[in-house]
Parts: C-alpha cells; structure tokens; sequence
C-alpha cells in the first residue's frame, strides 16, 4: 500500500479543482474502488475530478512536485485492476466528457478522455462515420481507457487494435506538462511516436486527455452468420478461405465452444439456441463491404463452398438486424454466462493464428490432468489468434479450492503458450494483475529497456505506480 | 565531423567480423558514401558487413564499450541523409539477406534487414499473398530501412504507414545486447510496445536486424484510372466518393499537377499523354477487391457519377496490366522526371486531407510571390494528405541562386504547413536534414519527452548521433 498523502498536498489538491472537482466521500468513492467482476478493492485518501485538461496538469503537476502516487480511471472496466488505486491519489476521468470535433470529411473524432465508446459510436454515425472498436463494455469504458490500454475487441482482425486508429494524442505526462500532439495527419514522420508509446501505457506515462480518432465510413452490406462446427482446426480452416473469400471484407470471426453456449442457454434470459441441434464448437462470422449486397453474396458462397468441404455442419444467416444482434449476443454474453457457474481462472492469450487449435489440445489436456473435472469455456477471436480460456470449478464443487489453485493452474496455461511465441495478455493489459507474471517471459533484455523507458518518462515513478515495469 | 575511431577498436571489429566482413577499400565503400540525389557525400573510416544478428550485436558491443558512433545503411535509399556516414563507423546490412520464414496460414513473412522490398514482394507472391508497401526505390529499398523511417509509399490509405505491418522485430540495441522481439502475433498488450519504439527511429535506438512483416490475401480484383480534374478540390471531393463508393477499396488516390506530367513526357523515354487534352490536374485512382469483377465494377460506377457531377473533366481505365503499369509509371516518375530541370527545393509534407487545396494554394502564392519564376511540381498521396511539394528553378535560369534560397523558400512552405497542423515530413523522416527545422515546430515539452527516450535507450548517443533528438 501506498504511503499516506500529505494534508498540504491534498489542501493544494481541493483549491486547484474547486468545489464538485473532488471527493473523499467513501459512497461517492465506492462504485470507484471496487472492480466489476470483484477480484479487486482499493484504497484512495482523495478523488481528483478535474473538468479540464488544465486541472489534470494542475494536480499531476502538485503530485509530482510531491511525489504522490496518481492511478487514473476511465470507466472502471479494466480487467486486470489496472485502474484500482491501492492507496494513491485517484484521478477520474468523469468529467472531460467533450467532444471537441468531428469531421466526416478527414473522417476524425476528437474526443475527451471520458467520452464513452457508445459516445463515440454515435456521433460518427451522426456524420455516416464509425469508430471500429467494439467492446461488451461499450457503454461504459471511455475514450481514455481504450488508448491506455490498447482496446482490441471484435473487429481487431480488419482494423488493428486501437493502437492503429489514433490519430493524435493530448496528454498530461508525468511531470505535469501538457503534450498538445492532437494532430489528425494520416503520416507524420518527425521521430519518435510518443503517442504509440502512451497507447497501451496502462496510465503510466501520463494521462491522456483527449485523442483524435480515426473514422471509418459506414458499410452499406453487411452479413452475420452462426455456423457449427466440430473443431477449431475447422473453424481456422474456415478463416482462411473466407479471407481468400472476401478478399478483406471479414469483419469479425469469433470461436465459441458448446458449453459456452450452454452457459448462456442457461443463465442468461432470452438466449436462444442458434442452430437446430447442438455442435462441439460454433463460428459467428460478419462480413462487410461498402459495396451493396456484396457481403450478403460472399457470404453465400462462403457458406455453400465450407458445406461442400465438410468443414461446416450447419449454419445459420441473420435475415434482419435483430437476428443479427441475438446472435452477437450470444458471444458477447460468453463472459456474464460463465459468472453463475463459480470459480474460474481466466486468461486472455494469444498465439499464431496456425497454432490455435493445437494450444486448445494442449492446455485443455494440461487442465484436466492438473483440475480434473474442470469445466473449459474457451472464446474469442480466433481470427488474431486470441481466445479467452477459461478454466471453470467442477461442476457442484466449492469455489475456494478451486481459486486457490488459481495461480498454479494459470503459470501451466502461460507456459504453453509461451512455448508457442505466444502472449500471456492479448488484449485486456497487465495492470496490477499481470505484470510480475510478464516479467518472466520477457528476456531481461526487453525487460531493461522497458524500464529504462518507464524512468526516463516517469522518474519518479508516480503514475500507476503498481502497473508495468 | 566525428572524432576519430581509435585503432585497437578498428582491430576488434576486423577480428569480430573475419575476413570478407569489412573494408576500408575506397571504391568498395564510394556507393555508400554517396546519397543518390547527390545532396551529401559522407566519410567513414570503416565499413561494417555483418553476415548474422550476432555479428551486428559484437560489432555494436565494441563501439558501445569504446563510445564509437554508428549510422546503419541499408539500401541508400533514403531521402533525408540519415543513412550517410559522416566520420562514424558505417554497418551495412548488405549480408542479412536470409528469409527465414514465409506462412501463408498466418500471413507473415520474416525477413532479415538486407532484404529488398522487392524480394519480399516475390517471396510473398510465391504463396498467393502480398506485402503492401509499394515504393519507387523497392528493388533497392530494404527491409531494415523500410522499417527504421516507417516508410509509407502508395497504398498507406488503405494499410497504414509501415508501422501497421510489423508483427516483430529482432534489434541489436544500443549496447550490442539482441533484442528478440520476433513475435509473429496479432494482439499482445504486454507493457510498453519497444518495436513501436524502433519503427521509425531512423537507426538512433538499435539496429533492426530482422523483421515479422504482415501478409495479406492477393487481390483479384483491381482497376486502374487516369482520371483529369480542374483542380485539387475536385480531386478530394473525388476521394471522398471513392471512398464511400467502394468502402474501403480504394488502394490508390494519387494527385499530380500538368507540370509534372509534362516532365515525364519530355524526360522520361517512353511516356505518353494519358489522355487525349491536357489537364491542370490528375489523380491515378487504384480499388481493389478479394471479389472477381467488383473493383472494375465499383471503378465504372465512380467514373460515371464524376462524369455527371462534373468533377471529372476525362478518364481513361487501364484494360491490360501494361496499361495500369504504363499509368503508375508516370506516377513513379514523378521525382526522376523532375531531375534535368535544375535545382529543386523538394518537400515532404501532410496536412489534414480536407486542407490539401488550401495548402496548394497558399504555399504556391508564397512561392511565386518568393521566388517568381519558380515552377511547383507537386504529386503525392492525397488520399493521405501528403504532398511532395517540389519548387523548381525557373526554367532556363542558374541552379546556384535556387539552391542557396532553399532553406528560406522552405521554413515559408513548412510554415504554412505548420499553420495547419501538419508536418515536414510525412514520409521521408528526418535524417540529417530535417531534425533542426522539425525542432522548431514541436513544442518544448514533445522535444524533452523525446530527448528523454533517446537518452534512456542511446545513453553514449552512439547510434546515428546526427539524426533526431
């Protein structure tokens, strides 16, 4: 835990943010210290709600100068309790709620730190413009925490990770001085890209402020489709012949496996089965294009041509966009589904999009032999690579054997995909959760680096300071 | 001019790197010592040929150890002098020619520094895939240079600048230690991304020796058009069509003034006049598309609608792949064409696409108001709000007096693209001639935050310590 804050610093604190600009009120800092799936409870003496990016400046400046501890919050969505202080100043991002500017025509959003993502989504389609990132989280994780954490989401396959749609940054770095980098160039060439060093920061190089985002048009064709399939070596089949298929037009492709969606059958409301009978595993593919009926017609021939393969065993298309969301639905519930059923070791890992179906054999063998009965919901978007495994208590079995086997179970999940080149955090970050276990797969070389990174940056080490290296 | 290398490390590195491994042979070393535009020849004692990442590692450990500076060349094809030695030690990639690895299931290709562009479009061709960076210089340009200025070329509108195609990096750092980062992953948020770091670090924090490129399915689909406009507006209003008519098909948008055309049918062997009559402007338009018939179809109904809105003055569509490469030969020609005019004031520049007019004709205003007489080629990639914005001696008139007016003529040009948000150096990157001009326009708090990184990684400034902060 981190050291008391001194009360001059908090009196400095309370003037520079004025009356509503903070709180140490414990129910209105409450909803703040506790993370939504309750793995994490923290501590702060004082909530900094500054409105503009000059009070940021101003309190991280006093922090600095101080060399108080900062963790700053977006809309508490995080995975891995990266935006839980555990006794720092807490520095919200509530109220930088503006959208500055949007341009359909140099297809750019400029929006604050605390916009939402759902805040995003409609003002580009307000100008016939999207932002391509979706998240379950939507509504709530903001514009800050998507670029802190370099967001992936559903449609990472077509258009990268946040990383690649930003355009342009506003931050406050460590020392408390405003970085103005909030240009909306498509190439720019002048050195170091200090705004890709702060994307994927987890807060720890400054807070960002505000980001220009890149916007892309609306696609007029568009087709989901649910299709069951027996094995993930199926389903990466698949993807690569709908890629040939479309030529770039794949918009999602995302692996489920049955119990998945029987957890969702069971324990969410309204869930319906998707195919006539059950199948070992399940693809939802979306295809888009500008171009009208094209996606509708690739995905026509997609689906006739995997029947014909044997690679597909049933499918089903959405015939209208209601049909469509249920079946997304399904997917996005996979995470609340598992909820009811108890304990669960959860990871979010990556590996060569060749070496998938091969990483599910050995990690599912690898966790029966060391939990046996466990119950394995694996997810995600196979198409980079990255699935969602998760390891789920025996069926009828108590909850605390089980998490207390957590870290053990997870070290032999993390191994095999080392042993794969692959990532321990595809896309949720390390935050406080991951960092130690990160270290030991990066070479020491890496590792200096990136400390020598953090230090030139952050030299005292005030922001996160629980979070990377 | 860098101080002298002492003898004993000249010995070290002839020892390190055997016989075949070095020269000090005049004409072994003149081609490197010469930028191909002829705006600097550079001095080395010594010439470095390392033939594996460990001779790159032993021949970095040796200056690191003694502070002897290095510039890393690869092709020479750079435009900024930044591959140019001038006193330093001068490590060619020239032996690290291997392609170790090519999968078309995971669409990645890795390749060592040496490799030419060239060779990694064959290499990706042989298994139906593609590489989209496409440079004039891709026959020379290679690998380790492609990356080190985040090249961009003709298709950054479509697959982003470089940086958005590298899936790994393996790097010699600062202090000879390897850095494997070859990672052939989609997705993974594990801490600070170092490869993000050295893309575009024009050689300052290591020496890229290897790379994890991303690989994309081939087109089938794809047309080509010559298309004559009145003027710069109707080419982005154009743009803006093209991209909503074919949803992100547009692989090309390049604009380019009569005068440049012109040059090309005096200077280059072989071009003819695209169209019938004159134009005062061009843009060769490029879509492409995974689906049989679309791009031509999509290219038909743009034209059309121009024709009838009047944006369009004539077009002609390429029938044979002679013909679209008859079209970009124009396009590529555009700076060889300009040579035999006489000295040139040549620039890089961005600034948001919707001021790409306003730019035009503020910045040629200035010039003829400047330089009366002078002759404005500009071409470029309009879709990415980049233009290469040449100013011309007037025709007829001395090279000398041109040529000594340059860096006036072009702190008003870089003015005025400072004026609106842009940059000096879209593409091309800094190097030796850039770094002081692109001071002056990012502020004090961007140039310290940059200085910091440089000094954490290149604590000697040992690594090309003329380019960048």
């Amino acid at each position: 835990m981190t050291a008391p804050v001194p009360a001059d610093v908090l009196s400095r604190l309370k003037s520079v943010l004025g009356e509503g600009g903070w709180s140490q009120d414990p129910e209105r800092l409450a909803p703040k210290l506790l993370e939504w799936r309750d793995r994490w409870r923290g501590e702060t003496p004082f909530l900094a709600l500054p409105r503009s990016t000059e009070e940021v400046s101003a309190v991280v400046g006093i922090c600095f100068e101080a060399g108080v501890p900062i963790t700053t919050q977006g809309g508490n969505t995080g995975l891995v309790g990266g935006q839980i202080p555990m006794g720092e100043v807490l520095l919200s991002t509530e109220r930088l709620r503006a959208i500055r500017d949007i341009d359909a025509f140099d297809e750019v959003v400029v929006a604050e730190a605390g916009v939402t993502l759902a805040q995003v989504h409609e003002a580009a389609a307000s100008v016939r413009r999207r932002f391509p990132v979706g998240l379950a989280s939507e509504g709530t994780a903001t514009v800050g925490g998507v670029i802190s954490t370099n967001a992936g989401g559903t449609q990472v396959l077509r258009y990268g990770m946040v990383r690649n749609l930003v355009l342009g940054l506003e931050a406050v770095l460590p020392n408390g001085e405003v970085w103005n980098g909030l240009k909306r160039l498509r190439k720019d060439n002048t050195g170091y890209d200090l705004k890709q060093l702060l994307i994927g920061a987890e807060g720890t190089l400054g807070v960002v402020t505000a980001a220009a985002l890149k916007l892309y048009p609306v696609m007029v064709s568009r087709a989901v489709a649910m299709i069951g399939v027996e094995s993930p070596r199926a389903a990466i089949e698949l993807l690569s012949r709908a890629k040939e298929e479309t030529g770039g037009a794949v918009e999602g492709f995302e692996l489920m496996g049955r119990l998945g969606v029987e957890f969702a059958l069971k324990n969410i409301a309204g869930t319906r089965d998707p195919l006539g009978e059950p199948h070992p595993w399940y693809v939802l593919a979306e295809f888009a294009s500008g171009e009208a009926g094209s996606a509708e017609a690739a995905m026509e021939r997609f689906l006739g041509e995997g029947l014909e393969a044997g690679l597909i065993r049933d499918a089903v298309v959405a015939q209208t966009e209601a049909q469509a969301k249920a079946l997304w639905a399904i997917r996005e519930n996979q995470s609340p589904a598992q909820k009811p059923e108890g304990a669960t070791w959860k990871h979010d890992v990556s590996v060569p999009v060749s070496r998938v179906a091969d990483f599910l054999d050995e990690a599912t063998a690898a966790m029966q032999a060391f939990a046996p009965g466990c119950r394995i919901a694996a997810f995600g978007h196979v198409g980079d690579g990255n699935i969602h495994y998760d390891v789920i208590r025996p069926d009828g079995a108590p909850d605390a054997p089980h998490a207390a086997r957590r870290d053990q179970g997870s070290r032999i999940v993390h191994d095999i995909v080392a042993s794969m080149g692959g990532s321990i955090s595809a896309e949720h970050g390390l935050g406080a959760m991951k960092t130690e276990e990160a270290r030991r797969y990066k070479s020491p070389v890496e590792v200096a680096a990136l400390e020598a990174v953090r230090a030139a940056l952050d030299p005292k080490r005030i922001m996160n300071p629980r979070v990377l290296f």
